[in-house]
């Protein structure tokens, strides 16, 4: 596919430098653009300038935020006491939305994969340990994904943060909610099985 | 899903209006930008700037191109008196692809559709009628999608210039090479049935 143009070839590049997107579809996009007006366009390419010239990182939590500290530190309303680590402002999202959280956040912004070159010192880490230190906390929840890289970081929080008074929790596992038994895979099942609850009703 | 920044919401929603790009996706893609040096936001941000400002229409055929004409219509060996119709630039890149054509294209940047409001007046026909009348042209190919509004806009264009000593042709329909029979559309294989072609060796 050579395309005409070397200024429409350089923006096929950069949509396509974007995480799942191939040449094809990145140049179905690219020609959509170049239908907008020439102030749409402005539009499109500031928001991606000002928003990397204004977001921040929380001081406190590492979530990103227009300000210094982030709407869920600065919020009194929340028990300071509980900190859920996760991996990435994604997930903060994913749990507000299920608004069953009412304590505060660590955003790890990654997770400890040697594969990817990725190590403790790359993450927010040292922050984590502080304020277990200084911070009024009392419980930690490592909410981290279910994976081997997932396991690996909650085991090196676990050994920097044993020595605090702090209680550590992780997310239950098990079949989700409203899915077929026989479509759980045989990890989680046995998980599940293992784990078991109390009937209750 | 509240994002707790306005600059990334920004980025978001400029994204998310990009074709077949949902909110979710975006911000994934919104977030990836943030990981990245402020000058690889720069150079992401001034693709898209130096496109729009930048990039032409072929005075002559209507495809996109850096100069006034754009390559193929400069081309010297391309055979003149043949001008295939497409609807957009990505016909032509897919013609071009196939290296079976050496004649010259007419780019009309759209089709024929009520539906979307688009009419004839919207699109680079004007243009195709004086090429027809002052270049000297004997065979036209509608190359357009074999849809309602492909056959409206082939029957609109025929119309027009039926009077002028061209020949007129369409891309052969038919069941698609290295397909199954059994799964092709009814409508294709009793189209590919009627106009059965004289068995070669």
């Amino acid at each position: 596919m050579r395309i005409p143009s070397k200024h429409i070839e350089n923006a096929v590049d950069q949509i396509a430098s974007l995480p799942g997107i191939g040449r094809r579809t990145a140049l179905r996009l690219v020609l959509q653009l170049l239908n907008r007006t020439e102030s749409e366009i402005q539009q499109f390419s500031e928001a991606f300038i000002s928003m990397k010239e204004y977001v921040k990182k929380c001081t406190t939590c590492g979530n990103v935020s227009d300000f210094e500290v982030c709407a869920i530190c600065k919020d009194s309303n929340r028990d300071r006491s509980i900190v859920c680590v996760v991996e990435d402002i994604r997930d903060v999202l994913a749990i507000e939305s299920t608004q069953s959280f009412r304590g505060i956040y660590h955003v790890l912004n990654g997770i400890i994969s040697p594969m990817d070159g990725v190590g403790p010192s790359d993450l927010n880490i040292t922050n984590l340990i502080t304020r277990v230190q200084t911070e009024d906390i009392s419980e930690v929840i490592f909410a981290l994904s279910a994976t081997m890289e997932g396991d690996t970081t909650n085991f090196y929080l676990y050994k920097k943060l044993k020595d605090f008074d702090v209680t550590f929790s992780t997310l239950s596992r098990g079949v989700a909610i409203g899915s077929e038994l026989q479509y759980a895979d045989e990890i989680t099942l046995s998980r599940s099985i293992l784990n078991r609850q109390p009937f209750e009703l």
